[in-house]
């Protein structure tokens, strides 16, 4: 590819981000990552992979206006028209198409080409570690939801049966079961090495949360009859 | 304090949260901690102590809409009002005043008190470890800013020497330091036990999110040439 096609992209990319402060380095990553696991594959189409990359997460903005909409749907058919409306070919804009397409964790809609594996691993591994951990909170933030909720009882719950959304749920639904779904090799071993602190994390908070609850509770009784 | 006067202070903490999903499990663990390092000290006023647990927050909303306004000295005199108001003493009202008023960490305005050194503490104790992380990446995402900062040669800055608001800039200004800013033993020894998870935690992060930038812009310049 060359700087002016990247540049094409890139600004694509940047005019389609509803909130840049955070979504863009999201992308850099993907993109950073993706050429780190494609150095350890044979025969990658690197056009495919970059504009995938690049423009894998831009329908996201359509589908927090409308949570019915799926953004790697969305997202799919703008890079497709955006690019054939941009002189590029029709094969070309079907395989960035199919990337952006099965880039989202869905059972009946996988990753088929090796570009379109590298770009889901290499954006899954964003939501792994520490990175992973970062993001959900931040997101936490932005919608409203909680850390955690309470169990009938008052006190913590560890989020694994919570059916309302929060932090700890979360992370027992998603982030806790992502390190055995990735495609290639690199990836796995990259997320891997950063399931520790994901889980050391959530722990640690999970004691640090529920702890003051147990004991403070049966005090605060005490000290009011 | 009987349960009437908790329910009393309760509900009126309840109606000054602006985002109760996140707030109000704040101030109950800040009150639960408080009880937790209380047993460890002598001749606590639980009555006064609780009462500025409870009501320690209840200038936030108006901080939030006007940042020039200190949600301590805001929050102080709305709990002096309210305690007037409700018929509790003067002396008293005057104490749980003083207390909020220095929970917050100024250096001109420290707490006096044993009450009031204990609320700091405790609400300090939440700002560390895995649940400060927590907290202040939820902020983040509530006033849209980002993780971190790229510095002019396009790798991640560390925080460190940051103007710009970020995630990496909060830790290394003010989480990272408040280790030693405890008043009572037992508050000190919380604290650092959780100080591990939230040092591991940052640099994980910033390993995850630097790398990529490294070792991923070499190889796209390659790749562009």
């Amino acid at each position: 590819m060359d700087k002016k096609t990247y540049s094409l992209l890139e600004n694509f990319m940047l005019s389609c981000m509803e909130d840049s402060a955070h979504d863009k380095e999201h992308v850099y990553r993907v993109l950073y990552n993706a050429l780190d696991i494609a150095k350890t594959e044979s025969n990658v189409d690197y056009n495919v992979l970059i504009a995938s990359c690049l423009l894998h997460d831009i329908g996201r903005k359509e589908q927090f206006e409308n949570p019915a909409l799926c953004h790697a749907a969305v997202g799919s058919s703008k890079a497709y028209n955006f690019l054939l409306g941009h002189g590029f070919e029709i094969g070309f804009a079907e395989k960035v198409k199919q990337c952006i397409q099965t880039h989202r964790y869905r059972k009946n809609n996988i990753p088929q080409s090796l570009e379109a594996k590298i770009l889901f691993d290499a954006d899954k591994l964003d939501v792994a570690g520490a990175m992973g951990i970062a993001r959900s909170l931040v997101y936490k933030g932005i919608v409203s939801e909680p850390l955690y909720s309470l169990l009938p009882d008052g006190t913590v719950s560890d989020g694994g049966s919570d059916s309302v959304p929060s932090f700890f749920q979360e992370y027992k639904y998603k982030l806790e079961n992502l390190y055995s779904k990735f495609y290639t090799a690199r990836a796995s071993q990259l997320a891997k090495e950063r399931q520790h602190i994901a889980e050391d994390f959530y722990n640690s908070l999970y004691q640090e949360a529920s702890l003051p609850y147990q004991n403070g509770k049966s005090e605060l009784d005490k000290l009011l009859q």
